[in-house]
């Protein structure tokens, strides 16, 4: 499909995905818009709409038929074409994601990690390797991956980036701190913790 | 400052000041609305909307000043409230979130982490302590701390939320895939990364 969903509609499937997921480990066949906007605290008419933007057949009287909701969702959102990814820092939270299985649940593959710390360099987290980040601009080239997940500390950040752009990357999912300036080929996500972390806490 | 204002502006606005305390670094003084917008790759006319809600005087003919806008924002968006908060799980997440000391630029406190595995228990993580979760709802009480920061493997993320309810923690700040369900007084975020992934990389 190549309707334009705008990014809030995919934030919400991609919860909905996980609602659904759960309901399959629990070996339950149907689920009601209702149940969906209770658990996520918003309209259920909201929830029906979402959907109504998938080409989900699978609609019935008690509901939604909970394997095929999750089947469009995957459809819509394209989770079955699998992008791979390159993890910059073996950090802890470089770590952490290495280890974030749920990742190829949505079609994101971590091809490898890579750090300049000769220690970490050769260990593997969740069967991936530690390369040197000496070797990420041929390894790049060669296994057509542009999408890099950057997670090192904050006053390293541009000067990584540059050496990202410079390897021929074109996607930089950012999970550090800073503002990165970069070509306008290149597109970054900031991963913007504090602005969430503001945004949930506003009226206390 | 009572006046409601958008998430989307609360993001934008914590990335500018993400890029006014690096101006700050540099010793630069002045910023123009088109350097913000340029290394966001938004529109100049956007930003200027943004720094409107704000009720900032730091303008001159070159721009704003740096020093002023920065605190600006931080006094609308509420940094200098510091709230205090635990880390749920000493895993990588949680270690890397301990460690991130941005946090407390942002008037985010981490008081300690919580565990259940007794080898993690009584370490340190950037001087913070890895305490038994069975502490939790005596030390929330004394503490008055309602903030929780949930990194726990997905299959332990609605039990402990369910503990956290029972211990009066009132904010979840959710970074686990798992859709928690939760009484109406509390409220939850949801650290969507997969959403995330998916918004950034719908168009590869």
């Amino acid at each position: 499909m190549d309707k334009k969903i705008s990014e809030k509609i995919i934030n919400r499937l991609t919860l909905y995905h996980c609602i659904l997921d759960d309901y399959i480990n629990k070996n339950i066949e149907f689920i009601a818009s209702n149940q969906i906007a209770t658990l996520l605290d918003i309209d259920d008419s909201q929830v029906r709409k979402d959907i109504s933007v998938l080409n989900n057949s699978g609609k019935c009287r008690v509901g939604y038929i909970v394997k095929e909701l999750k089947k469009s969702i995957e459809t819509t959102l394209g989770f079955s074409k699998t992008k791979n990814a390159f993890i910059i820092g073996a950090g802890n939270l470089g770590m952490a994601l290495a280890k974030y299985d749920n990742f190829t649940n949505y079609g994101l593959n971590i091809i490898a990690l890579f750090d300049n710390d000769t220690k970490k360099i050769g260990q593997t987290v969740n069967n991936k390797l530690i390369l040197d980040i000496e070797k990420l601009p041929n390894l790049s080239k060669k296994s057509n991956v542009d999408i890099a997940i950057l997670t090192v500390p904050k006053n390293f950040a541009q000067s990584t980036a540059d050496f990202l752009v410079k390897s021929d990357i074109k996607y930089i999912w950012n999970f550090t701190p800073a503002v990165l300036s970069v070509p306008k080929n290149v597109q970054v996500w900031n991963e913007n913790l504090m602005g969430n972390f503001l945004q949930f806490t506003y009226n206390i």
